[in-house]
């Protein structure tokens, strides 16, 4: 993986870095990787993450999920960081024989609609809630676990835990003999994609999650004091000081279409770790070439308040465009749809730097389970030096604490007064 | 449908409306509307998409798509307008029986495995581009007919075609007598959600094309140049005054998995419409209550330069929450699931509220197809009038012009200079 920032040092670049505050920057850098380095040294609360790749058993996960080896499908009822890092693997490197799909919102017509399109008996539900209480995962699990009563077919059999040491997803796998994975300790949801969490539907989709964990282990050995060596330090620092400097958002935007959840993943990273004490870079999710047709225009023509990522594999599958003799198309005919893809990646990358719009570009040679590991891995790196630089809480998020109270508040439960405040909501309806 | 702009009109919103600066933006209202019904009056450029639901022919609709009537896929392909519309409403309001699959990208890992699930025989293909020379939907065209063809399948008897009056695609649809439909005139791409170009795939999954137009109808009904009248520039108009006071992102967040597309239309629309000339909202596409873990915390907790549009469907499908005898879960047991969600959307709405972070709802009474033709009416409608309070010329993108030059150049059709700056590119790589 390599990061080329080029793209922001030019002074036609608004906002722009140059020579004295990228060294500036590059001091800084050196003071965090010091402090992330201690913290993984002592496997501290979210600096864990870091150490994944080593501590991962991927064995054990391999031995649990065995079991699901001649599913159809396999289910995620999880929410957050319980189903993004698994949606971003299988959809990126996964197998289609087994389809993966995710339940993380509690919209009935959607959940009634993904029930009645699987063959439960063949369906291997995993699901995930560190503390085993997520209100929106226990109602979904509740209904999964119904509609295959009501299809005959013993949940028990089909189904697999990743939670904590206790609440009531454990009790209820130790009670049903339910295979059940440990989400790993001091490790916060939006940073488990390299683990348990994340891996147990990549696994039944017989994924290979070793070169996966290798990967991530590439990664943590590129961490180095010196940004100018290592790529995830240097993502992570120049969104921090382009964000410092008026980027008010960060558009994630790979040329891959199997890189669309990573742009969900990614932004849940972003959003939740940095957005805080009022700063903090609004993540975007965009997708190269089809957002060309959609949000182009307003990136090249509009506010210069947006920093813009490109992710993208070096190399694609072939496939090769017929010949045709339609006369205005025949520029297209007898190349390759990924050097179409190419060739329009480099122009919008080009069309916003001719116009100032600062723009970072992360390449990875293809887009395969070891690639995937090293890309989620640094861009947990860069999250956490970015963290660093803002000087925030990375890794916890308190603010949505206040919603969490109000809705079990409305659902009947009088402890929480935060229910109080929507009574006193003010209307003003125009119909 | 309905908009409740309460939580911008309290002093505790940052960016909030006064009474005062809310009478001024109604007399601008009042403006923007005379210079629309103008523009509808004469049919001119843009401003005939308002005039979609009295102009467009379903009677013909119907008739062309009559023959593929047995399908069991439709498959777009089209890029941009020419897809999220289609996309929109075949996801909220569409039949599970008749998949719809759309092919608005060029990556061509992603079109082989779409392509590689699909029984050729029994899909129907739309292929739609105004110019008949859109290179990503062409290129993608020539892969799907060449598939055809070596699959066995006759592509003609599979295709149908919406175009303009002339162009490859237009001669392509009269050389092999392919049933063909009209771009609808003077109506950009963006627009074009109550026409042909939206409503081939709802109709080959035999969606009620005339509910929708209704909808649409009704919108138009609705408009009055009283911003007190009318949902649609009420909405308009305080996401402009919201964005001129340092809202400089829109995030849509429907409460509804079946609007997720929606999501992506809407950020086109205020995307190419608006971010022009320096100026723009930035669209951010979220969904409830999935994004409340993912968001949230930065939406509560980070700077004040987000408005959040929510979008709600007062009435949802019935999904029981099992009892169970699990003690912290008692209090979701026997409840709705439509519930929690509701409980969490007006907890979530709540929560910016007291925060401080500026809100909007919008309601539809349930999901279907005339509530969706109505909000899709009264989003184009509340673009329109954005875009004449910004000032801007809202039907066109000129910014994205530079990028399509710089790749057809790429690709070897030498009179495109644009193609010169890639090779100048800044480089600063770090690996």
């Amino acid at each position: 993986m390599n990061v080329d920032i080029g793209n922001i040092l030019t002074d036609k670049s608004q906002p722009s870095l140059d020579k004295h505050e990228f060294e500036e920057l590059a001091e800084r850098v050196r003071v965090g990787h010091e402090r992330i380095a201690e913290g993984r040294e002592n496997n501290e609360f979210g600096y864990a993450a870091l150490n994944l790749p080593e501590t991962v058993d991927s064995d054990e996960i391999r031995r649990k999920t065995d079991h699901f080896a001649d599913s159809d499908a396999v289910l995620t009822v999880g929410i957050g960081g319980s189903a993004l890092g698994a949606a971003t693997i299988t959809t990126a490197v996964g197998n289609d024989e087994v389809e993966h799909y995710v339940l993380d919102n509690v919209d009935p017509e959607h959940t009634q609609s993904v029930l009645n399109s699987l063959d439960l008996g063949k369906t291997a539900v995993h699901v995930v809630s560190r503390s085993g209480t997520t209100a929106e995962t226990l109602a979904t699990f509740l209904v999964v676990r119904e509609a295959m009563d009501d299809a005959g077919v013993d949940w028990t059999e089909q189904t697999i835990v990743t939670t904590g040491d206790d609440g009531p997803l454990r009790t209820l796998a130790e009670t049903h003999a339910l295979p059940a994975l440990d989400v790993p300790d001091n490790v916060p949801g939006r940073f488990s994609a390299l683990s348990t969490v994340a891996l147990v539907p990549a696994a039944i989709q017989d994924c290979d999650i070793d070169a996966f964990l290798d990967g991530g282990k590439e990664g943590a050995e590129s961490l180095s004091p010196s940004l100018s060596d290592c790529p995830a330090y240097a993502y992570g620092a120049v969104s921090y000081a382009l964000g410092q400097r008026g980027a008010d958002m960060n558009v994630m935007m790979p040329y891959a279409e199997r890189l669309e959840p990573f742009s969900e993943w990614f932004a849940q990273l972003w959003a939740e770790s940095l957005g805080k004490d009022g700063g903090g870079q609004t993540p975007v999710r965009a997708l190269g070439a089809t957002d060309q047709h959609s949000q182009l225009q307003l990136y090249r023509a509009g506010p210069r308040n947006k920093l813009v990522t490109f992710v993208r594999p070096q190399e694609t599958a072939n496939v090769t465009i017929p010949e045709t003799d339609i006369d205005e198309l025949s520029y297209l005919g007898g190349s390759e749809l990924g050097s179409l893809l190419d060739a329009e990646f480099e122009a919008t990358e080009a069309s916003l730097a001719t116009a100032g719009c600062p723009n970072v570009r992360i390449e990875i040679e293809q887009l395969n389970e070891q690639s995937l590991g090293r890309l989620l891995y640094d861009m947990e790196a860069a999250c956490i030096l970015a963290g660093e630089l803002y000087d925030v809480e990375t890794f916890t998020q308190p603010a949505v604490e206040w919603g969490k109270r109000a809705a079990r508040g409305l659902l009947g439960e009088s402890e929480f007064e935060e229910a109080a405040a929507i009574a006193e909501k003010n209307r003003h309806i125009i119909d």
